[in-house]
């Protein structure tokens, strides 16, 4: 059962303060023995990866057995359903259809003689995908992190995900990096792995970006090669925010609250409702509803904690908390949703009408699933194309065309008093 | 004059070393005492900004002449070269006329019945431009950072900028501000002004997002509010990258290289070039022209320190070289040097031929002047309308179209544990 408040300032702001306070902090333990690692990966190389990788994976890898070999991909292929593969190739060619739409053309400025100008758009040259481990390992994420980098048109495609003792890597994760087109996999992870793919090693090839979710390690880590690569968004907990007058299904209402919130326990379900009546019904719906479900005690736990319900007299009034809110997942289940899209400004991914459910966007639709967290939907933006490409602009003055703004540019360069800058044209000048 | 190394492996990863030995290393005393300040900003609001503005800046000021008003923006009109005013409106002109083409339009996939899929873009509501005081205040700065976030379409732009004892902004920057079209200029600088903008005080309104340069102050505060508000690079030392053939005008180069070096004793000042004979001459000139030139302490101890001349074997060499070097700025004072953009994949901005200096595009003629330092150009951009936009999806599919994909995600959610995303599509059947 999901608290229910009114939609007046005193609740919205305790629950955006609520929502804020879930944040990870800075750990200067975590970030004390991350530094360790990521200075020996970057001082020694192979041998500090193959040692962090047996302290903390297994003990049986060494440089020869790291990188996923042509038959282990095979054997996974073997592991994993049919229906499966299927899924997942049509999952992947809906993403890459809505990330194709998303590629940019360069452009060039040439309409007065004598003056060129113009942006190129250059693909990063090598990216680095981490995938978890353990039950955190989906190809989903697999398939959205890898796939617009492919289109982006990245050279190569480095993936790195730790094994269990035994060696294994979940076979299914290994399906979806095959169909999305990763060009190596290692089996490496941790903080180790994110230090081999920033600083490179022997064996791993330093790369211009890592991208993927991590636990507490790996996104410290990350945070700390920032500036020596780029790095993706660090990943808060996940959020949903349902919107729902009387003409809302407080069966399926129930149900993607339940479904964000398995995520985890820090994960946050919100609804906001013009109707008590769906309201009361969408609690009666949970308490049916997750009974049969595998993870009852983390939704129970994060429904508690982090879930919400707020009344509010219409739907205008819902639309200002849900931007202040600035959800990763909104779902509009309203009457005429589209209606209402202009009045969404701020959320990574919204999801329009009773049958277009998350986990329909999570899956399968094509947009990505890596959204903004923790209310940066206020600045940021889903994972896209742009993520792998970088702009370079590029400009030119024939000799002509640069003496008549001659006078312009040396005006600045004096008011500035940057008299070389000055100079550089002076010298220029007939 | 600048020493002249060998274009060989151990020549080029010194010279590599070097520029990466200039990045601004963390310091923990500057952290701990604005981490004091953004907290107390946080906290108190107005009457901390206030307190601190009188401490750094200014005793004059209070939250009743803060804001800068329209009658200082007429005085400072009157108190610059008509001149002046003209090179400024021109040069912003030109910075429209390029950032306009970077604007990118929504887009709907909708091919499909039962199946729409877009992405728009949504301007950034609120940004604050930070503008140095005292002699590094820059009006070709603030046009290059406010005219972008205009043509985004931002609702907002604060501008903040320290003034002086007596209360005074360099009245360029403010005529600056004005044509750029600054909305409000609020007389605040360092860290507090920083807090201000990312927290929001009585009188200063919360951002979305902060740009602009500033000194270590600003920018490990910049850093610190990172994620409570988003912000653009951290700018390191600039830098210069000249390749020239045989058909090079040393004097022009030579100049070039000086404008570089005057920024800053860190910036860094590279020349590359197949002809010794071009590096000689370079080196004379250097020692003819510096002599006029305000800056010349500066530019000595700039290019003694990080001044360099590659002399390779060829052209195809001399790009290898400065891809991996990827400089903020890159002349190619070549032959034909079109042909050879593509051979260019780092650099933030190209500058082609002999009359194209860098000042040209410091001031003037369109691209932006913000650019990736420190080598980041191998996956940073230049900053542009991109940066003030954010993209946000959504995703409709009817009933029967969800049907027709259920079991696909289902399938998905069950091999990855998740049985309430499973069950979020399973109510939804029929």
């Amino acid at each position: 059962m999901i608290r229910l408040i009114k939609g007046n300032k005193q609740g919205r702001d305790d629950y955006l303060k609520l929502l804020n306070s879930r944040r990870t902090e800075v750990n200067s333990d975590v970030v004390k023995s991350v530094t360790k690692i990521l200075n020996e990966i970057e001082r020694r190389g192979d041998s500090a990866l193959i040692e962090y990788t047996n302290k903390f994976d297994s003990k049986e890898l060494n440089s020869q057995n790291i990188l996923v070999t042509e038959d282990e991909i095979k054997d996974a292929y073997n592991k994993v359903d049919k229906k499966f593969i299927d899924s997942i190739k049509q999952a992947k060619k809906n993403i890459e259809k809505f990330h194709d739409k998303q590629k940019h053309n360069s452009f060039v400025l040439a309409d007065e003689p004598g003056k060129i100008m113009g942006q190129r758009y250059i693909p990063l040259k090598r990216v680095g995908v981490y995938v978890p481990g353990g039950t955190a390992a989906y190809p989903s994420s697999v398939l959205m992190n890898i796939t617009p980098a492919k289109i982006a048109g990245v050279d190569e495609i480095i993936m790195v995900t730790p094994v269990r003792e035994n060696l294994d890597i979940n076979p299914s994760v290994l399906v979806a990096a095959d169909i999305a087109g990763a060009d190596k996999i290692y089996k490496i992870g941790g903080a180790q792995a994110v230090a081999a793919l920033a600083y490179g090693t022997e064996t791993i090839p330093k790369v211009d970006k890592i991208v993927g979710p991590g636990n507490i390690y790996v996104a410290t880590s990350k945070k700390l090669v920032y500036g020596e690569v780029d790095i993706d968004m660090i990943a808060g907990p996940s959020e949903i925010l349902v919107i729902a007058d009387e003409t809302a299904n407080p069966k399926f209402v129930a149900a993607d609250l339940m479904s964000q919130a398995e995520h985890d326990k820090l994960a946050s379900s919100a609804l906001i409702t013009t109707s008590f009546d769906i309201a009361e019904k969408v609690n009666k719906q949970i308490e049916i509803q997750i009974k049969d479900l595998d993870r009852k005690e983390i939704i129970e736990e994060s429904l508690k904690n982090n879930g919400i319900i707020i009344l509010v007299d219409n739907i205008k009034e819902a639309f200002e908390i849900g931007n202040e809110i600035a959800p990763e997942h909104l779902e509009l289940c309203i009457k005429d949703p589209f209606s209402y899209l202009p009045c969404v400004r701020n959320a990574g991914s919204v999801f329009l009408g009773s049958y277009s459910p998350e986990p329909l966007g999570d899956y399968f639709a094509g947009p990505n699933h890596v959204l903004p967290t923790s209310g940066t939907a206020r600045f940021y933006s889903p994972l896209s194309v742009d993520d792998f490409v970088k702009k370079s602009s590029y400009i030119y003055y024939s000799k002509e065309e640069l003496q008549k703004v001659a006078d312009n540019i040396m005006t600045i360069a004096e008011d500035e008093g940057l008299t070389a800058h000055r100079n550089s044209i002076y010298v220029r000048k007939n």
